[in-house]
């Protein structure tokens, strides 16, 4: 392609992305395709021949955008918030036209030092103390892998150097709520710990980790000759955004030589708003931690931001010096191939601070408290109403509700009436939202916290809600579908 | 940001990447900051007030630009071509626009079913069988490790869902040649393999991997009572495109039960071109292979394609099933989630298919065919010029050479004045390559592959090594630094 199609074809591109974003209110939030309506649209081989992006980029309309599930519309109240501002939008534009390769600092400078220069600056938006050190990583379950594999190699001293966990050692055990992050157990079981050395603690009525419950599971794992290795603490559960107490089990983590890794994907956001600090207080006493910025803090994804006390210990643990990766610079510099599982990496640290410079810190507190207000207003819809439930606390921007219709008293019946809510509420369009089951009983999960999200949508989104509960029990049809 | 400002400034970054790329020649390749220099030039604190991303761009050309090593010069010579076609930029930027999250099929289909098509369509173009099954990762590294982690699985018949590798039975062992990439060594350990079940197989005078060393290691390790359990083959190893004997590596895998991992991480892109088939030939019978389109085939940097005889294997040993990520579609459709260890994911097939109707097939093959050409060029010019070595044969674009001054006979020497020719060159900036060690000897690695690299680029390359070579002998100076 040469540089005048590029132009043209970037300034069309350009342009349809705004022209996306500005009527994205008018497109059903969950795409309605079918599965394999959009392969069917496909050839079967590839092009022999070139230039013909044109029909690509004419098929993004006709083809790709019904199959489209749009994160970024103001009613997507599904899974977790996960925002594309424009500004880090224009930043991967740039990183992509850099098509930078950050493995090494001599690879790309700028892409190390930016990336070192945004993350202390996360860090103190966040209120971390200069005790961590911030590295940029995919997602938040590469991030907990990461973590776990540094406790694995603290608690083993280096095994991986030597027979790795198949030495004959005694097992090494990972400690975790019930209400963890699946990728938690999913990360345990890639680095070989075995489901059998993995606990789920149990957690109290606010869906938190019960730190006695904790201590006594440890003290048994001893007895019982086990090496209890890692707790993984939540700040802001998938499920209800329930608060782990840091400190608490960082006292734990502390008393038994426990790495401490934090989980806070979601609310880690929250934090540039002092006033939500103290949901994380104790840590400064985490060995790590993992927030995602592309999920509520506005760049898009892919940008997890993974925090250590200790980075020569991360470096050990990940970093191999083959000739062909040594350059004139090593020891002076950081090389960030040697801060995670992948050898190469893209310059992701641009969208971060595009995105800063664009809305601010006192930008992203404004939403971030808009957020959680919206959060409260529908809490207190649900609490108000007859008829339906709140089933846990509401300190951040998720709300877990269900409706239970009249005389049901069967969990099964109450379940399936909810699955069509969601469904209901889903297929309409007008709002989409992830059904989940909490402890056994079955809720519908809104999460709030698009850019675009304002009161009206979740103002919109409750009468969805009414409207579907009334139609699915039997009385007034709900809206035509 | 207002959808007006995203468009003006959305132009004006189309045309700064143009601008870019057109004038990449007259650009240093190799950055000449020191470290520490783009840092100074940012702000400590993070900004409080938004509204100031003009100061970013602005920054774009006086403080990042300085920091880019580029990697799409067409004199970029280092490490291996990682190309960033102007088609694939314009994927780039539509994938940042929509702000997909592609974890599961119902949270973006097209995400998921584009994905499908264009890596069949990836399959075809390389003449794998259609035994194989796509799936997109971010990197070799990444795709190695889960190779590793599904072998590990395999062979233990699922150790993750019980005691992992702590339960004490024989140690599993991996298998590669001693010429394999060193993330294959950091995966195994990540894996909790062990540094001392892993082994390092001889390789030939053309260094590749030695069957019958393979074999007497694995009877060697049985024989101990341990559990030979994967062995990774390379077509075109990092230091010199080296081959190893897949089809006789298969023999010997196939015989031993373990699984065939081939790693094609640069080499995979060249068998767009039927005539270099051979070079892998065996390749059906591996269970998992990567390669990297983000190499030389062209679409940008993150795009490593990963492909399996037994998805279902792969799903089990990766997939989690929590209540808030099921769908209505499970059982139906591929859930992309369970296809790797992120549990998000970006929509790259979208730069995968940009760039494959821009291209083409046959422009593909033009373009690798032409690169290894010039590698044979510069093998010719060494081969026929007193004082220079060539130290590997060159089947596809990887040149290993060095020189040798008049009367050097002591390695230590030799290593210093090739580090020396590599330093002067780099640091000239008209050219970069990359320096390593080949079994003991210091060579220069001429990597050739950037979309706009032609024959001149290469013969000015070649009259750079000449002139550094002869003002390191202490001949003529060279040109002026």
């Amino acid at each position: 392609m040469d540089s005048d199609t590029f132009r043209k074809l970037g300034h069309e591109l350009v342009d349809w992305i705004a022209d996306y974003r500005d009527r994205i209110e008018s497109l059903p939030v969950m795409s309605r395709v079918r599965p394999g309506e959009i392969r069917a649209r496909f050839p079967s081989t590839p092009p022999a021949g070139g230039g013909r992006l044109r029909e690509a980029i004419d098929a993004l309309d006709a083809v790709v955008l019904p199959g489209i599930t749009h994160w970024t519309h103001p009613s997507f109240f599904a899974y977790f918030p996960s925002n594309a501002s424009r500004a880090s939008i224009l930043a991967d534009l740039v990183c992509a036209g850099l098509g930078v390769q950050g493995m090494s600092w001599q690879t790309s400078p700028a892409a190390t030092e930016v990336e070192e220069v945004v993350m202390d600056w996360l860090r103190q938006m966040v209120g971390l103390p200069d005790t961590f050190t911030g590295v940029i990583q995919d997602t938040a379950s590469t991030s907990t892998l990461t973590a776990l594999l540094c406790a694995r190699e603290r608690s083993s001293n280096f095994s991986q150097n030597r027979e790795g966990l198949q030495g004959g050692e005694p097992p090494l055990v990972v400690y975790a709520s019930d209400q963890v992050h699946s990728s938690i157990e999913k990360d345990a079981l890639l680095a070989g710990f075995g489901k059998k050395h993995l606990r789920f603690i149990a957690t109290d009525r606010a869906h938190a980790m019960r730190i006695d419950a904790l201590a006594e599971a440890i003290e048994a794992d001893r007895s019982a000759g086990l090496r209890p290795c890692v707790v993984v603490a939540t700040t802001g559960t998938t499920g209800t955004t329930a608060l782990d107490p840091v400190a608490g089990i960082a006292g734990v983590a502390r008393r038994h030589g426990l790495w401490l890794h934090l989980d806070a994907a979601l609310a880690g956001t929250a934090m540039v708003e002092p006033e939500y600090r103290w949901m994380w207080r104790g840590v400064e006493e985490a060995d790590s931690l993992v927030f995602n910025p592309h999920k509520w803090m506005g760049p898009g994804f892919d940008l997890s931001a993974y925090f250590v006390r200790d980075p020569q210990h991360l470096v050990r643990v990940m970093s191999t010096n083959p000739s062909y990766l040594r350059t004139a610079q090593d020891g002076e510099v950081r090389n960030l191939r040697d801060w995670g599982i992948p050898l190469g990496r893209r310059f992701r640290a641009l969208k971060l601070w595009f995105h800063l410079l664009d809305e601010g810190v006192d930008g992203m507190r404004a939403r971030v408290r808009r957020d959680v207000e919206n959060a409260h207003w529908l809490a207190d819809r649900v609490d108000e109403t007859p008829g339906w439930e709140r089933l846990a606390p509401v300190p951040l921007q998720t709300v877990t509700l269900r409706h239970v219709p009249q005389g049901a008293s069967d969990e099964a019946r109450v379940a399936e009436h909810n699955l069509a809510i969601a469904r209901r509420v889903n297929e309409g369009g007008r709002a989409y939202l992830t059904p989940s089951v909490l402890k056994g009983q079955q809720t519908l999960r809104v999460s709030i916290g698009a850019e675009g999200t304002e009161r009206r949508h979740v103002e919109a989104l409750w009468r969805e809600l009414l409207e579907a509960a009334r139609a699915e029990s039997g009385g007034t049809p709900g809206p035509e579908r």
